[in-house]
C-alpha cells in the first residue's frame, strides 16, 4: 500500500452505542478488523473503560492512542476520544438504564459535530437501545429527529436499510397507520424518490434502478381499492422518470419485494413502515446496515439491536457493523472524491 | 386397503378453473395422483373436451366415468360432471375472455351447490383468473364474495393462506389501506381470531396458536404511534384468551412473521390486505393452499393464479393443487368423523 492511497483513507467517527448492550465489544472487534482497517481510520468516541471492557468480552486487544479533546488528534490512524464520561462497573449489562443510554447519546453527538464540522467524513454507530435512550432523554423519539434537530437540517431526511444489495427506503415512517395514507402526496413521494436515488448514488451504485411500492392491496386494482395509485404515486414517478431517474412503479407491495430478492431493483420505496420492514426482516434484515439519508453526511449502524440477551458474552456476530463502517468509509470516500469506487 | 376405509373416503368436488389457463391441466394431473386418489374421490366438474385437453398437455391417461347430471352420480369413485358448456377449440390458451370465465364461474357455482346440498364433502378449484371473471361478471368481486352471495351467508369469512403448516388469516381484505384502521374493532378481530381458531381446529390442527399483529408500526409504541393496539386489538386479544383459544398479542408486524417461520405459531391474523400477503409471498406463498373459511363447507384452491405464460406447455408445477386437494380431502374426512387425524 502506497502513501499515496492511505493519506486518501477517510476518517470515520464510531460512536460507541448503549454500554449495556452488544455496542463496547462490536467497537473493540471493528478497530481489529482488517478489512475496516484498510478502509478507514476510526475516530472511535467513548470512554477508554467502557472500550477496554468491551476489548476483554470480545477477545481482542486494541492499541490505539487517546485523546481526551477532539483538538488534540493528529493527523492519521486511528484514535480514541475519551470522554471519560462512564465507569463500566456503574452499568448491569443486559439492563436498559438512563446511564448507558445518555451514554451513546453523548457519543453520538459529538460524533455528529465533529461530522459537521468536517474533522470526520462519515458516522458510523453501534446499537442503541431505545429504552435507555428514552430513559436518559424521555424527548428522544429516533435517530432521524435526533439528528435533525442537533443539525438544524429540516429538509426530508429517511432511514434505509440495505441487505445484499437491496436498499428499502420509506415515504412514512414512525405514524399510526390512520395517519398513513394522508401523508401520500405526489410532492412527497417525488422527494422520497430523490433521496433515494442520491443516496444510492453517494454509495457508489450508478443509475440505481428504484421501484415504488403501491399504498394499496393490488396497488389499488384500478381504483377499486384505494386512489393513491392513480393519483399520487404514479403521477411523482412520472416526474421522477422526467428529471432522469430510473424509477417504476407503483407495484403492488406483496410482489415487488419478491421482485427485488430476485435482482430486479437496487432499491424498493415503501409508503410506510411495516410495508418495508415486514419484507426486510424476513430476507435478514438483522445481518443488515441502516443509513440514515438526507444530513449533510452519511450516518451508518448495523440494522440490528443492542442485543441485552448475549451482552458481554462475546459472541457477538461483527458482520452487519462491519458492513456498516465499510459503507461509512465507502459513502466518505466518495463524499472527498466522486469517483472513488 | 379395506373396503371399510374406501368407503370412509370424503367425496371432493373439483371444479376446474379458469380454461384459458392451467387450471384444466392441473385437474387432469390430480385425477391421476396417487396422494389424492387415496385421500378422496373426485367430483370433477367442467366440460369433457376441456379436461381432455388438459390430460393431453399433461401427458396423462384420465379414464373416469362421465355423467351430465349430478342426479346420475353414482356412490363411489371418481366422476366427471360433464356440463358440457365448453369447446376448448373456442379458447385461446394464455388470454383472459369472457368464456373462460365464465366457464370457470359455472363449475365453481355447480360444486357449492353440490356441497351445499351435502353431495360432496368439500369445493376444490384450480385457478381462476380474475380479469376473466370480470368479462363473465362485471359484479364479480371475489371469491369470498361470490361464495357468500351464492350460498346466501352473510356471517364474516376469510381467505387464509398456508403454507409449509402456517396459517395467515385477515381481519380486512381488499380495502384501500386509508380505511383500514376504522375497520380494526374489538369485535371485529376477536370474531377473525375465533374464525381463524375453528378454520385450524377443522383442519385438524389441535389447541392451535394464534399470533395476533399489530395494526401500527412498533405495535403503537405504548400508544406513541396508534392506540389500536390498546382500546381495540389488545382487548379482543384478552376475549380469546377469555374463551380458552391460545392468541397472543398483538405482537409487531415486522418481526411476528420471522417468530411465525420458525415454528412459534400455527397462524398469524394480519389486520389488512398487504402485512400478511407480503409476507406470506416472500416465504413462497406460490406453493401455498388458499382456504376460504367461514362457510357451512371447506373451499380450498392453490394460493397461485391461472399462469397464462406457461398454460398448455404441461410444465405446470401440481404441488399447490395437490396441497389443496389433500387439505379440502382432510377437512370433508374431519366434518364426516371429528377423530379423523
Amino acid at each position: 500500500m502506497t502513501r499515496v492511497v492511505e493519506t486518501a483513507k477517510p476518517t470515520v467517527a464510531l460512536a460507541i452505542g448503549d454500554a449495556a448492550g452488544i455496542g463496547p465489544e462490536l467497537a473493540a472487534r471493528l478497530l481489529v478488523d482488517p478489512a475496516v482497517r484498510t478502509a478507514a481510520d476510526l475516530l472511535v468516541v467513548g470512554d477508554g473503560r467502557v472500550l477496554q471492557r468491551g476489548a476483554a468480552v470480545a477477545g481482542v486487544v486494541v492499541g490505539i492512542p487517546r485523546v481526551s479533546r477532539a483538538e488534540d488528534i493528529s493527523a492519521d490512524g486511528s484514535v480514541l476520544l475519551d470522554l471519560g464520561h462512564l465507569d463500566p462497573d456503574s452499568i448491569a449489562l443486559g439492563q436498559a438504564a438512563a446511564a448507558g443510554g445518555r451514554f451513546a447519546l453523548e457519543n453520538f453527538r459529538t460524533s455528529l459535530r465533529l461530522a459537521a464540522a468536517g474533522r470526520v467524513g462519515a458516522v458510523c454507530f453501534t446499537p442503541f437501545n431505545k429504552a435507555a435512550m428514552r430513559m436518559a432523554d424521555p424527548a428522544y423519539t429516533d435517530e432521524i429527529g435526533f439528528v435533525s434537530s442537533l443539525l438544524d437540517v429540516h429538509t426530508p431526511a429517511s432511514e434505509f436499510n440495505i441487505l445484499e444489495g437491496l436498499w428499502n427506503a420509506r415515504v412514512t415512517s414512525h405514524l399510526p397507520l390512520s395517519a398513513v395514507a394522508g401523508m401520500i402526496t405526489r410532492d412527497r413521494v417525488l422527494h422520497s424518490i430523490v433521496l433515494t436515488h442520491h443516496s444510492l448514488l453517494a454509495a457508489g451504485i450508478e443509475q440505481p434502478r428504484i421501484a415504488v411500492a403501491a399504498l394499496n392491496p393490488h396497488a389499488g386494482d384500478g381504483g377499486n381499492f384505494g386512489h393513491e395509485e392513480q393519483a399520487e404515486i404514479g403521477p411523482a414517478v412520472a416526474d421522477a422518470r422526467a428529471a432522469g431517474i430510473l424509477a417504476d412503479g407503483p407495484y403492488p407491495a406483496d410482489t415487488v419485494y419478491v421482485r427485488a430478492t430476485k435482482g430486479a431493483f437496487d432499491a424498493v420505496l415503501s409508503m410506510y413502515h411495516d410495508q418495508g420492514q415486514i419484507a426486510m426482516k424476513l430476507i435478514g434484515f438483522d445481518r443488515g446496515v441502516t443509513v440514515l439519508g438526507g444530513f449533510p453526511f452519511p450516518i451508518c449502524t448495523p440494522s440490528h439491536g443492542s442485543a441485552y440477551d448475549i451482552a458481554g458474552k462475546g459472541i457477538a456476530n461483527p458482520g452487519a457493523s462491519r458492513a456498516a463502517l465499510l459503507m461509512a468509509a465507502r459513502m466518505a470516500a466518495r463524499r472527498a472524491n466522486p469517483a472513488t469506487p
